[in-house]
């Protein structure tokens, strides 16, 4: 069965060494030393690693049954989310006026990368619940969050997010559910929503849903869209849960992976709902929950990766097979490990530097939210509404590939079930998909956030990574060999994508958007690329100030050598697709196909 | 539930427009014109598509079981083998002196593409039996020739292939199982081979296993190692079955895919098995069914891609969401259909510009198959020695890559499991490990193929494609733009990287194994590259010579121009990483990962 082990090393590295949290004006960020912030990591790891990762497989087989009406959960999940809510975990960075600790989203993001890679499945329950609270937090009444918010931060209540239904999922201006004005102030709810991912279960008190739904009489289409709370149990005057609201579970989804999280086929039948913000603004308060679900998506895309690494890691160490051709490693045994042979080690290091690279990337748009809502910082609130897409599409397209990859390590033995690592696949193919698939990011990348704002926060990326590049221009040479340069070659290649869009795009919307995924991943490799480059002047600073830990800087070196000269040339393929334009894409009619 | 429709028409245009197969001078090839080879192909693609096709969510839900000692397959399948018996597909490209029909195996690639694409894990069942007919048929006596070859050329009896053990797979010479001689010219076989594919089930009168082990006092390691046919019911004088043999099924696996094949674990103890071929040459003769399975593997990958393919094409013009940012598409419906989306046909277009490519690539090298056996020629042998770890490990990455592309367009529904979306990827997964992970693959290909001969073959390889180029040269400019400019360039990027292994790889090996998987999926690009141009050609002359079917040929065109474009750039990439040499990829201890 497979384990894992927390990265809090490489975690407290991130946050301490290269982002320096501590030193940043951030409100909340002075509390965060090196000591408080390890002991904190330290405590999640126990509650990751002993509690959610060997229920992960449990997850997977015994998976969600619907009886009676009622979502049972796999053997052992009530007890750990128990424990996930004794310990606080679910409130970290909640409004402490709510019950919440207020500990700041960053750090919120390093946890949640713990629980995500122990037990994605899992972790969706609270994950779910966070996104509602956030929606009501930022749009909700005042007695709307008082009447939720407090349940919800402790996860005594769950929440759920209602866009999806049979017929639509992206466009979701064809929506049919209805919500008519009762006249009390409340609202009848009817309509069918699929997909709805911990939709109902038996570890909470109550389900908060929150469902958008169309008012009768409103604008068409996407502009008549609201959105509305409506629990499963109307809660009463004094809070408690009373009355069963008129709505169902109508069935339980078989998928591909995440067998542990209950996604349901919600019917809502005059159920009672309660308008949350404004009539027909509900996409704007959705919103507010899909921006921090993708980037939560995002995280768990590569959090697959790392678990999947670990025991990948460890099947090469321990699996003697063949001998190291330039001389034999394990004279005493049968044969040398895989770990041997350069193929495999190839793989490995796609994936550690995937993994480290991507975790300082999603760190660093943590941290850019925290600037935004802490400091109101414009900027910071630009870049990371630019970023999201990319931390989304990119780290779970490539969070499947590396998982995929790891797999592949164990031969014929990854596809066997027992063993695990099929498990980390299938799970992370659902991160590709889900909170908008991942041509819908890149869609959103370059059909709207690119111009956003005149253009003006791509400039400010350039910028950032230009002035990366000129304050680094006097580092050894080997810096300049294996990360200026290469860095400077892709984010040129970045540049130049983004000038044959604005000279394309103009005339033709279908030169950019034929181009647009490759450019989600060609901007994710620049952002990994940025990001690896920061942690070598870090490591390569550390060791110059004689830092204790040589080896782990000196890995990190490496590590960040193999990213730049072996998944960096990526951007000069994606560079050429996009340039050849829209005319092959779109050549053939649809029934020419 | 998805569907299949075989590809008859691309599969004949492949035969008989581009092979020109009645016009080669292989014996046999005479009989197979545009008429006969249509009419077969048809009759196959009844079976595909009404029997096996319906048959595989049946086998992927219902699995195998192991009732008593017996392996039972999901419903239908008797019947469907039983149907495939009585058509003589089993017997399509078998000895005539044995029952079979004598087909070249070029044809035979064909109709196994269909019933690969209809059903990949009920097709094993005879796919593995052809394997193991192979090796009996090119290494055993007359008698043991004669005792099972009619019976396993109609597949009354199947055939499997037993090399893995719990603890060794790539590395056969550590295998344990034995072969103790009994005195009489039989031997008694112990020991446990994992992963049998076919073990064990209940739609044939016997079970011949094919299985490596050592004779006590041989050779140490690989050299050791001998080859029997031990089959599940001993055969009697009559030609009947007759006594149980002391074998028996461990367990059946539970795997991710390929749920309605049954994986067995075999337990063999002290069961009467005959040598097949040499003692300790068991290599030699395991190989013939090896190689033949690796092609047949990469068939497989490809065509797990095709019929994935056709879901998501039906799917993008079924399915309205959102509008066509150049003007409505659909002014009629709420939405538009999906496959008017830029990226949506970039996915598309990558699947099919793949598959096509995929299949005229398998078929050539088919043909190279048949002018080997049918004229003794050495250098189509040569060739596709060289060339069958490429169509293995590149059709079988790029066939997962393109099935899980395809469960992509379905978004939400791909990973449901109704859908059957994700069955195709699930499947398509266990290609890139089995007969050879593909990191083996890359190992033969760059360790072993290269050097082969002197390096003659790939040398032939390169001279195949300048020649193609230089005959090329005088065609039109939109040619010389689309297909030969890009195909150079690839081909340059080969040639570039054959002699940075050439002038690395003898002082230090890990210089070129540690860019073997690269290099393997460079050459697969140029392989498809070649093939896209050369149907290019095919098509354009048919075009000039007025055929009458115009839009399937620019079509066929406009995909080409579609990869040569899109894809065929991966070769810069995979040229650069290469060049990068071991020095990244072998940089940490391992116990620095």
């Amino acid at each position: 069965m497979p384990t894992y082990t927390a990265p809090v090393k490489d975690q407290v590295f991130i946050l301490q060494d290269l982002l320096k949290i501590p030193a940043q004006d951030v409100p909340g960020y002075e509390d965060l030393d090196r000591e408080t912030s390890e002991a904190i990591l330290d405590e999640a790891a126990k509650l990751a690693q002993n509690v959610l990762a060997p229920l992960n497989v449990v997850g997977d087989q015994q998976g969600c049954t619907l009886e009676n009406g009622v979502v049972r959960t796999p053997d052992g999940f009530l007890d750990a989310f128990n424990q996930m809510r004794e310990g606080g975990w679910t409130a970290l960075d909640c409004d402490p006026d709510y019950g919440g600790q207020g500990l700041p989203y960053v750090f919120a993001t390093a946890v949640g990368e713990q629980f995500s890679a122990a037990n994605m499945a899992f972790n969706m329950y609270a994950g779910l619940t966070h996104g509602a609270y956030s929606a009501i937090h930022a749009h909700g009444s005042d007695a709307q969050k008082s009447t939720y918010l407090p349940k919800m931060v402790t996860c005594e209540w769950t929440g759920t997010m209602n866009l999806t239904e049979p017929h639509c999922g992206t466009d979701l201006g064809l929506m049919r559910t209805k919500a008519v004005p009762s006249g009390d102030g409340s609202y009848k709810v009817t309509g069918q929503k699929i997909f709805i991912s911990a939709g109902d279960h038996d570890m909470s008190d109550n389900v908060i849903h929150l469902v958008l739904a169309k008012i009768p009489g409103g604008p068409e289409g996407i502009k008549g869209v609201s959105l509305f709370i409506v629990p499963k149990f109307i809660v009463n005057e004094d809070g408690t849960p009373g009355e069963r609201n008129t709505l169902s579970v109508g069935k339980l989804e078989e998928k591909m992976g995440i067998h542990g999280n209950s996604t349901c086929v919600m019917n809502y039948d005059e159920a009672t709902g309660y308008l949350l913000g404004e009539e027909h603004k509900g996409m704007r308060a959705m919103f507010t929950m899909m921006n921090e679900a993708r980037l939560g998506v995002g995280l768990q895309g590569y959090a697959q990766a790392e678990v999947a690494y670990q025991n990948a890691l460890e099947y090469a160490k321990d699996r003697l097979q063949g001998r190291d051709v330039t001389g034999t490693k394990n004279p005493d045994g049968p044969a040398d490990p895989l770990i041997v042979h350069p193929d495999i080690r190839r793989n490995l290091m796609d994936q550690k530097s995937f993994v480290e690279g991507a975790r300082a990337f999603a760190y660093w748009g943590a941290n850019m939210i925290d600037r935004a809502h802490g400091l109101n910082d414009k900027d910071a609130d630009g870049l990371i509404s630019l970023i999201t897409p990319v931390i989304k599409g990119f780290l779970t397209d490539k969070g499947f590939e590396m998982a995929t990859a790891a797999q592949q390590v164990y031969g014929g033995h990854g596809y066997i079930e027992e063993w695990g690592m099929s498990q980390f696949a299938r799970d992370a193919r659902i991160a590709m998909i889900y909170e908008g698939a991942n041509g819908v990011q890149a869609l959103d990348l370059v059909g709207r956030k690119l111009a956003q704002d005149g253009g003006k926060h791509v400039m400010a990326f350039f910028a950032m990574v230009t002035d990366f590049i000129k304050e680094t221009k006097d580092r050894s040479d080997a810096f300049e060999r294996d990360f200026r340069g290469p860095l400077k070659a892709a984010s040129k290649d970045l540049q130049a994508a983004g000038m044959f869009f604005m000279q394309n795009g103009m005339k033709n919307p279908n030169a950019a958007l034929s181009g647009s995924y490759d450019f989600m991943h060609l901007f994710g490799h620049v952002c990994l690329g940025l990001m690896w480059a920061r942690m070598a002047v870090t490591a390569e600073d550390k060791l110059a100030e004689g830092a204790a830990d040589t080896a782990f800087y000196e890995t990190k070196i490496a590590t960040g050598r193999y990213y730049m000269a072996r998944q960096l040339p990526m951007t000069t393929t994606h560079l050429k697709r996009i340039e050849s334009g829209a005319d092959t894409v779109m050549a053939l009619d649809a029934a020419q196909f």
